[in-house]
């Protein structure tokens, strides 16, 4: 196994920063030094195989994703990142850690889902990564099933309020899971919007001919994410489980988990890049002179974008501050304008759900700490040590101390990023790209004060110099505890 | 210089907890390594002056009481600790630093109050020590030399709501003083209950022959900390001057707290273990033999004990569950009995105010823990590293991190700790005595399930094998940076 | 016709009181007068048939009871009171006029329910009666026959959020009732429990054993009411329909809707005598050597009565007060012990769900004016004015004024009602007892410091002297128009 | 004495309306009859003295203004209507009866103060007049004058948190008043803005060369307002007093009144026109040829012009519907620009603080009724209804009911109004003017869907086809009786 020493860098925690050397043995740090490589007098510059210097530069526990999507079937198509392209894609962008969601459909066993996930994952990604549960179908078996998952490691399981007949579990089904939850530890996530209701309105707004994509944002109202979230909470309430709110947009949403935190209940919440800089009338409702107004449906994701008019975006931002909103995750889910989300032309309500930011989560937030949106510390920890706290990684991963697994982000302040997929005047492309799968840029035009140096993954340099050196299948499964997060 | 190696223990920290072995050279901690107490195959143990074995202990950063009044002159006495007895018992209690108010009043040059604070403290203290400044006589003079304070270390100053014609500031004073807080970055800690109320008050239940000790409690109605809270709070909002109140004790302070940082504001609340722990109806109205109802004079600070029946105390516990109070300090202030707290025999309100706990917060707050009121790192936050980052001294303080002062604690979770006096069937004193200079113990007959076993402070060990082991004069003075916890 | 002067009394209104005459023209109030009883010189005493002296009583506008449930079919067997019975027992308590509840049920035509509850009504009751409209089955017929129920002077339905594949609706079809019922100027009622959850619950309690009427009040948790509160107010909010909550119980109920209140939203909740006056503990929860636990069938209702160890019961009282809560209706729902509660023994989810107070209402509520919970003019507004605002009958019915129908009653605040059907020494029957045809008195014990001494309703005299001079068919259908009380 | 009779009209209450004839015998309403003109066969319009077809129109109790200032001295100047010119526009206007303040300042007698209001007020005034008792200096003396108050029928009595060194009372002196006040009954009226804070951001401001009358607006910030009155209701908790908040404006304010109210506290609050209608971006920031920025001046009041686009003004409107805002007066204190405005030229601190709206308020208000603000029956309670029942003179005024004092208005809704003192093309005045004494119009252009037709005041018909037919003198002093409002 090889030896790595970080030198002159800045070591930045959730609490705070310092300088320190950091010494990796193999897989996992093994020492946090003052600065000057030495320890009792035995110089350690000198032993180790590798020297990176980060003078000048943040060093931070490798980003953890903890929402994404790869090779997600949806609506007859498939999330176009793969494992391995996903998780390269991440590495680029200094995010060391995924958790994705295996899939149990209604009727199906729930390990045969996590099975497939397995088969999928395995061998394929650059980064290691980790699982939770989708629970597509709440029924006496696959509720059986749920407690077991904690010995696969798998303490988190998911379940929809929207997407009636698809993943949808109706009240009766989240009590009876959450019950369960409770009992074991379990950490219930929920996609908080009100199914039923919006299917009402999607097929009264395309009956009326409102087929763009914005109407995908009007038909999943505020009201729709409030209502949901505030029945999770009360459900929670009612079992005692700790609750997780993915993708939280709505800031009507933020002040029911506000309230109920306040009362101390374990309740967390989710929100993703696009909810902090995105907006129903820039992106949802953009016109391209390509696609028309069905440029907007490189933006159809749900949550939807919300209306910067109603100051969404503002409230999330706060609410990272006030940490009534706990974490960034990138709910990844990317799909080509070509042949995917094109399939939703004439319907936007067939329009593939996502979008591809699992490259850009640590640069977009970054960015924030630019603008004054947050502190240095703060980004390290809705990046990484509270995902890593949350889902039960914390030790081995979100954060720089021995015996953590050797995930470490150099990253450079003084450096910069331009996001997109830029043409030349011919509309040519110029070359420079993302490393998603996706023909298109979400985050195009995008421009980031600071830069990823160099990523390291479980000891192994992964990028660096603007080159990956990774590989897929250096990734490993995380297993994962219960919850560290819980008050 | 000497070597400590702290080998075996957990080590414990805001966010999470691991096993790692410690290592001091001098005065501070120098690495944080794997357990094994070798690094790349130097054995470290063969290597130092000292080996601490802290197998199936824990190991945190030392304590640090950010609101104690060694030798505070009040209502015609002083508090009884001095700098150096006050240090020690802090010591003995796993404090590692204080941070003391200096006092200016009413037409004294600020310079010339802090001045006499410094000789109070030089060379008299166990373990390091800071100041926040009392500005008891808000003017143009001590407005003028509030920035430069900065320059001493001094980043945190102190008005009072209460006491008229003692240290009260108007809300016209208040308002200029915190526009010079904003503008130079200072944080402004309020004694928020509002005196001139509680003044009408306290002369009518006089007047009506209330002179018990429980009447000070009633004089101090919760509408009074609420209120003050409040209007700091809007004060606060108006000038942008970050605000930090300390001891607060009602709920529905706490619920003003909460209100305004939900929405970002940079507003705190300190509590103290009486809050969590004691009660109006306990231990204000106690009667004893010896002192029949004038037995709660012991208990008697301001702001008072709360009713418990009104649930203030479960709520502060809760508070601190959620971050609405972010830290534990002591307003350690004690009088004896005899001489001091006697002076209000007849008249409540000529009771010296104060409790002496500086001994016992890491204890008392260890018991949360025990009694699953509080988790074991958000005990280190509370207790170290939210003071550390609160007041400034995060990095050197509040954390074990190479570079950071070695002000180290190894707690032992199966050692058990009686507070208190106990006297044989004969009434007499059994030996067995805190370490402060009180006659009496405010927390007489308090066991915790947990025990201090070993204090270093700057590289030294002070208590070890029960036994205190360091001087007077070992504490240094701490120049503070400013506030390192904004959002 | 025939002419009354009530003469002498002070006239109550919702706003508040002074002495005046009352003269009535066959069905009509036409005048009201300076006490003296003559007008511009015109003497009226002498030119009456009656005269009716009030000296030293109340004269309000007749009661009215929005929420009956008259001959209700539930669970195999039927709500005891007839029309006939129940508004003869109405008309004894000073209640002139009720709200029934038509039925449709699912798959049946709305005007066929509708038509069924007419044939009931119709020519059986002794005081004015209207009918709300339940769609027990929410589909593109029923939603076509709303707007036409308000040519037919029903003004009001009913959706049940509780009670799944009986009169159940999801948020599907409560979303699309609600968009026809804005559109029109419906009020939406609902019965705010989650049903799904609710019946999960109650599964598990009776798999336990649990079966007792106390767990009925168990399975019902407070966080079904508030959470489907919450869900009624955002749909209601999404949609701008009126919503007007049913028989709120739970405290947290009455927040959501004084949230809702504050900003402006037509949000509006009816309480019920039974959460202001009894509770899970010591009615449910009742023993007696009658029936054992059984005992606590009699309070079986839904929603249930709740915890007063929590505070709802107080909570109610205040919320009267600060109109968070608008008005106070009965839900009578009268069933026997025998045949009907039996039903349940063993299976507290068999048990008919009801208590019978129409005879009680306005003698309960207005012992809360005795005990000064609420004002005597809140007294009137809660129990007439506002609901008839409400429900579209204020002018006719609600108030003394001239062109109102003359339903007057006159309180005696000097008398006294002792309410329920008391045994002698050898547990005989007295013979005393009240005029619903329940074999209990769900209010056995209480005593009113007031007394109901004369109703006249439509201009007959129909309780005079302890008698009832009524007659079944005197009542009149009531067409109500549009709420007259949005803001 | 006189007889009237109103026939046709529509009767509005503030909880319906209806069709009626209202008879007027001398001073009193002596009976509301069915529409006809006919009691049992007897004709009244053949008997008496004037027939008033209110056909089509409405008729409603006279207004209420319960917030004036004639003849106020102010800052070496005095209001300039005189109770005879302010009391014939407030006839004009519909408004039957003022509440205007007598003061006490600090060192003089309460009842020495109260007489010279008397003095001032005696046989001069066209409508019937109140008092409510500044108490500009809090000390035994005053608060032994308070209760005494009651027997001269003020029931109410006015504090100020502003104004240091004038009105201003600290809050031991409020405690104690609230306190007297909570025992005897007296309802507290507060001037809630915090003065020495202001005070400061006024002296700040002026230095800078801020002397324009927006910087009144911004001195007095909403956090001043919302301060003082969470300040207010916290005493008013502590003491148990009844609370009148006069004046709000900022949205911040009534969320702490809606706060409050939500627990069932007796707290209210009042706005005024000049809060629903006018901001302080186009009123007090107004630059117009004649006087340049000093335009504002105009519209220089305490509590001041809030920032439209922080939505205050909105947010008044909504609080009205929500009914945490009780009612509306006029806080009438007129200036005219020459000579008194103008002592500000140069020190907004210095402009003489009021605006002139008496004539306005009926009018004002009912075109909310037009835009839909409110209902009309809304108009009629925060007009009329509710101050009647605020300050004890309910059953006398503010409502159409036999007994009540002949105040009556009939209002044309198909009329139309015109606010102004409009000026040629050459400038010259039109003749067309308002009755108040200013020489300028503070609501000049306001248009107005509704018109004044008839006013009658205690039996006299005071304004009739466009003319005054009331005289000085008319007007008796009110002796008010305890509110009627409290919960
Ligand atoms: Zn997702
Ligand atoms: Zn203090
Ligand atoms: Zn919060
Ligand atoms: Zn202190
Ligand atoms: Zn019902
Ligand atoms: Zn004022
Ligand atoms: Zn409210
Ligand atoms: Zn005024």
């Amino acid at each position: 196994m090889s030896t790595i020493l970080i030198t002159g860098g800045t070591v930045v925690s959730a609490t705070g920063r310092g300088a320190a050397d950091v010494l990796i043995d193999g897989e996992r740090i093994v020492a946090v030094l003052e600065p000057g490589s030495t320890v009792l007098g035995h110089d350690l510059r000198g032993s180790v195989d590798t020297v990176i210097d980060a003078t000048g530069k943040y060093v931070i526990p490798g980003g953890i994703d903890a929402h994404t999507h790869m090779e997600l079937p949806f609506g007859g198509t498939a999330a176009i990142d793969t494992f391995e392209t996903g998780t390269i894609a991440a590495a680029w962008g200094g995010t060391t850690s995924i958790i994705d969601f295996a899939v149990q459909t209604a009727g199906q066993k729930v390990f045969d889902g996590l099975g497939a996930w397995h088969e999928k994952a395995a061998g394929n990604c650059a980064i290691d990564y980790g699982f939770h549960q989708i629970v597509g179908g709440v029924d006496d078996d696959s509720l059986d099933a749920l407690p077991r998952l904690i010995d696969e490691g798998i303490t988190s399981y998911k379940m929809f309020m929207a997407y009636p007949g698809v993943f949808y579990a109706d009240d009766a089904q989240i009590l009876r899971a959450m019950q369960v939850a409770a009992e074991h530890g379990l950490m219930t996530m929920m996609h908080a919007e009100n199914g039923p209701a919006i299917d009402v309105l999607v097929a009264q707004l395309l009956a009326k001919g409102k087929t763009d994509p914005y109407y995908h944002g009007v038909a999943r109202a505020w009201q729709m994410e409030e209502e949901a979230t505030h029945r999770a909470i009360m459900l929670a309430n009612l079992t005692g489980a700790p609750l997780y709110v993915v993708h939280v947009s709505a800031k009507q949403a933020v002040e029911q988990l506000a309230a109920a935190r306040d009362i101390g209940q374990n309740v967390f919440g989710e929100t993703c890049p696009q909810y902090l800089y995105l907006s129903l009338e820039e992106q949802l409702g953009a016109v391209s002179e390509k696609y028309g107004a069905f440029e907007g449906a490189k933006w159809v994701c749900s949550t939807p974008l919300r209306s910067r008019a109603e100051g969404h975006q503002d409230h999330m931002w706060q609410s990272l501050r006030t940490n009534d909103i706990q974490m960034v995750s990138t709910d990844h889910c990317p799909f080509c304008m070509k042949d995917q989300k094109e399939l939703g032309l004439g319907d936007f309500s067939k329009i593939p759900n996502g979008i591809g930011s699992v490259e850009h989560r640590m640069d977009l937030m970054y960015q924030g700490v630019v603008t004054g949106q947050i502190t240095l510390e703060r980004w390290v920890e809705i990046t990484s040590t509270t995902p890593a706290r949350m889902f039960g990684l914390y030790g081995k991963k979100g954060v720089i101390a021995p015996g953590a697994d050797a995930d470490v982000v150099v990253y450079d302040p003084n450096g910069h990023t331009s996001i997109g997929m830029p043409v030349d005047d011919e509309g040519r492309p110029t070359g420079r790209k993302h490393h998603m799968n996706m023909d298109h840029a979400a985050w195009e035009g995008f421009e980031i004060d600071g830069k990823v140096d160099t990523v390291i993954s479980r000891g192994s340099v992964v990028i660096r110099d603007d080159a990956f050196h990774g590989r897929a299948g250096h990734g490993q499964y995380l297993r994962r505890g219960l919850s560290q997060y819980l008050v």
